[in-house]
């Protein structure tokens, strides 16, 4: 089994070290880019860096490949066209056209009837102040494509300057979301295979900070798990989705409001990997390669806190007992993920102990 | 933090799928063999095949390393003393000396007082009939370096051509060891760090067929376990050892009787990978990184169940709850150990429904 994933993150990192025990064997390849450093994932399987939008670059990793993926919303949909048409891509195509526009995805969403905020398009100053009216304040605006961990995005209140802002998004596409005064944040991880077979991750619960996930914890028996399988059943099903894909939600009085879909495995589902019988990771390699998914369930409290900007002092970290840690092996810059760790546990009570004694390890960085 | 791996098989390869996670980068070398395939560890880290006894042949491997570990007993004493004498090399080379011959391995474990079977050294004909009338029929000749897995033993009984089973030896210097009439094989992993904190895992029963492990489990609170440390605390600092190191016992009578000790990451350690909190790849890593050791304790019922030769058909066993794959990479070949799995179950009696339910879906293979 030969499997060639596009992109080179700690995403593909973690799919090729998931892939090696299930003897799937993985390239990887990145798009060129001057002076750019190799991805991460190049230090774990194979890594080719080619100028993929040229044509014929990527034959013979294609002529290799049996099944290709992608571990991205930002790989161009020309080229996955291009690439479906020659070998089995998964996800499909049709996945990152619906869920890599903010509008179609939430157009998406809606005619499959998963509750999303209201929005509104805006594609000129004008429209803006239209919205605004519209929703109110305070809102958010986002670029319809490209934006993720907080980029991309702008709160308006009541004392925004609205040109300015319209500015800074570079007049781009994008559109105006209500705030949505959450409770809590979800999201759910499903899995699906060719054969239409799809398994669910018991929820799991994320803290934003500055637009980044902070960390998350693992759910037990949440009310809102039936509703929000329901949810990614349904929207699995239309996309004819293969792999792991990930809804983020609000809990808004109870109700769950779907804000963003992922068509990839997704930072909320690090903590699958010692928490779950199988991994997120595991299981979208099990999908794309046609294999039976593998068991979702959970095998202790987990929790998860991603390392950003900055690294810890390992010894004290490892010294912590039931701590797994996760690093990505690159460099550190301010707002950039270096890795992550997981908290596995005996009882809730011993994690939110351990997770307690974690913060005074990890508060020495950055 | 940079490590060097000496030998390119499957210890390699899961120690370098170890040692992404906790940010160490791997390079793997092995011996330069005309026409031998590359090892299997060459599809997760980058590998280098050089004729590793010319003079300098690792010169640049050993400069860019912070550490150098190696995975098989195989590795020539000369070549790590001078490894050693560059740069930090570990487990160190005493305990390579020490276990690397059977002979002297069985010394020191005496010295120790750690007992062992009644055993006698043969390096002539002579020698060998003699040791016969001293020991008994039946007994094991075995050769003092170099066997593994089955290979250079043979079984004497009272019908054995003695002459001829000396021919087949290559009338090399061996031991002849009294058979001992176990009721149980079992085996202790432990880990030791430089400076000298030492960890074992819960002890693991064996059972091996035609020489080779074929299927482990790890015990709880087995009567033998404070023995097996006790032995093991007293081994690994008389080698000043740092690693993870293996010591297989049979069980004669209720009491320990050390067979063999494999101073690596061992075969009948494999189960670690799901069932401990920290993996023997992970402690291995630890240790000879300097790292504090982790958690050794069990998750939850566990057993191991090797490849070998031929791998049964993947769908199904795939479809088995509570298993875990670990494929190798490697081509199919009589008596090659080509991957294995675990079972991890809630409970000792769904591993052991679990068990009887994979042994007809493996039946299928070889």
């Amino acid at each position: 089994m030969k499997l060639l994933i596009l992109g080179g993150g700690q995403l593909a990192r973690m799919l090729a070290l998931a892939a090696a025990p299930l003897g799937i064997e993985c390239r990887i390849v990145d798009a060129q880019v001057d002076g750019q450093a190799e991805g991460c994932a190049a230090q774990v399987a194979p890594f080719y860096q080619r100028d993929w939008l040229a044509p014929g670059a990527l034959d013979d990793l294609l002529a290799w490949a049996d099944v290709v993926t992608y571990e991205s919303e930002s790989i161009p949909v020309p080229l996955l066209e291009s690439i479906a048409s020659q070998v089995h891509l998964y996800p499909p195509v049709r996945a990152q056209q619906l869920c890599g526009d903010r509008l179609i995805e939430k157009q998406t969403l809606s005619g499959l009837g998963i509750p999303v905020a209201p929005h509104r398009a805006v594609s000129s100053f004008a429209e803006l102040e239209q919205a605004v009216s519209e929703l109110g304040l305070p809102a958010i605006l986002k670029w319809r494509t490209q934006g993720y961990d907080g980029k991309g995005q702008w709160r308006l209140d009541a004392n925004s300057d609205l040109a300015a802002i319209w500015r800074a998004a570079e007049a781009r596409p994008s559109i105006l979301e209500a705030m949505v005064p959450f409770s809590r944040e979800v999201s759910l991880l499903a899995a699906r295979s060719p054969t239409g077979e799809l398994v669910c991750y018991p929820l799991t619960e994320n803290e934003h900070r500055q637009g980044i996930l902070h960390s998350s914890r693992s759910l037990v028996d949440d009310p809102l798990q039936a509703q929000a399988e329901e949810y990614a059943r349904s929207l699995l099903a239309a996309l004819e989705y293969v792999g792991v894909l990930a809804i983020e939600f609000f809990v808004q009085d109870g109700r769950l409001i779907a804000n963003e879909v992922a068509p990839r495995v997704h930072n909320s589902g690090h903590w699958t990997l010692e928490g779950a019988q199988t991994s997120q990771f595991a299981n979208h390699l099990r999908a794309v390669m046609g294999l039976p998914l593998g068991d979702t369930s959970l095998i202790a409290a987990t929790a998860m806190l991603n390392l950003i900007g900055k690294l810890p002092q390992l010894p004290p970290l490892l010294a912590l007992p039931d701590l797994h840690l996760h690093l990505y092996g690159k460099a550190e810059k301010p707002g950039r993920k270096l890795g992550h760790l997981t908290l596995r546990c005996a009882s809730p009570e011993a994690l939110q102990q351990q997770w307690q004694q974690l913060q005074g390890v990890t508060a020495s960085a950055g």
